[in-house]
């Protein structure tokens, strides 16, 4: 899962650097000279966070240098973020040594408000958005035309679920888009990468869907077996 | 130990009461607006550092709505530090749940810098700053005056070993204040509770000394088990 994710994480490197060298309002961060927040959500265990953290804060410094020739290079803190039950003690112990930023883990869902108003200066997201804050409920309840059946994907099943799962992620961006809009400072950034799939092509068929359609037949027989007693 | 430790925190707790009504500067912070951080230095895996946390953020809120009765009160962000080493998995499973908080956890020695310039409203430390940064080499070194001749602790032993362990402490102290005089905003507070003993009581009749008097017998049994070949 490791290499899955740092090949898009390359490939993505050069758009967010462009991204900075573009868009990223030094106007007000110039002046005022204060440090640089950087923030990872659904960092993980890493060592993909620390590469990434890496890139954007030379991104950033780049910037400063061209556009802020006279002022001090702020300080920079990153916050790792990802739920109250990741292993932040095995992310707390790989911490590249030679790193340029102070570090602060900040637990807790990215579906909701981890920050305070204004305190980020740059906020990402790499690979995690897809993670959905609940299971729909109507794909549990036997009755309701959307049952799985069991299921643990959309991948091979009707479209209604697959309608349900969309909905789903639509309310959770709109909560993560609304907690991050009034976290970042005036200015600031979001950058966000999740895996997509091309208009066409049907789940199964994609690496994602295989990946999980294997999943769900290990737990499936998992379950078998609990549940049929040994002969 | 979590006993030993939370008696003196509801004790110190009226002192930290009286300390912030008196001599918080909270104009700067009325008119600003922003954020309040609090930084424990030195956290362990609670949960006494989620019950100190709570009094000073009651205390500060009361401050405030008696200095400040115009403005809003501001949105507090915890920040709990510790060795990265540090338990912080149960940290963070056990962070109550009607905190008024937001929270981040910040790795690291407070024998450094671990916040960027500025950046800190409230840092306190409780029963920490006694653990030093490092054991003091003379201690260690057959051939310096100050040999401690393998004990783990001054209790019992010559003046110059308890000598190189106040140097040490000096030394560390030294470095722990320079970083957080650089972290506080002009007008922060810096609370520090710490273990001590009455002049002229010997450490061998306190209980941290008979208590580590024990540890040290331990420790020695053990050694020796290892060192000594089986019968």
């Amino acid at each position: 899962m490791l290499l899955r994710q740092r090949k898009p994480a390359n490939a993505v490197r050069e758009k967010i650097d462009e991204a900075i060298a573009e868009k990223l309002d030094m106007e007000t961060l110039c002046s005022s000279g204060k440090s640089f927040h950087i923030a990872d959500f659904g960092c993980s265990t890493g060592p993909n966070t620390f590469i990434a953290m890496q890139n954007i804060l030379e991104s950033v410094e780049r910037k400063y240098k061209s556009q802020c020739p006279t002022s001090q290079i702020p300080e920079f803190q990153a916050f790792f973020n990802d739920q109250a039950s990741n292993d932040f003690n095995t992310l707390f112990t790989t911490l590249p040594l030679d790193r340029q930023y102070l570090v602060a883990r900040v637990p807790g869902s990215f579906h909701g408000r981890l920050f305070p108003d204004s305190s980020l200066h740059f906020a990402y997201s790499s690979t995690a958005l897809h993670w959905l804050s609940k299971v729909p409920e109507e794909l549990l309840d036997k009755n309701s035309a959307s049952f799985n059946k069991g299921r643990i994907y959309y991948s091979n099943t009707l479209d209604k679920v697959v309608d349900a799962y969309s909905s789903q992620f639509a309310k959770d961006m709109e909560i993560f888009l609304d907690a991050r809009a009034k976290e970042l400072v005036a200015g600031g950034m979001l950058v966000m990468t999740m895996p997509g799939q091309p208009n066409g092509i049907p789940c199964c068929q994609t690496g994602m869907g295989m990946m999980i359609d294997y999943l769900e037949s290990c737990f499936l027989d998992m379950v078998n077996e609990v549940s049929t007693p040994p002969k």
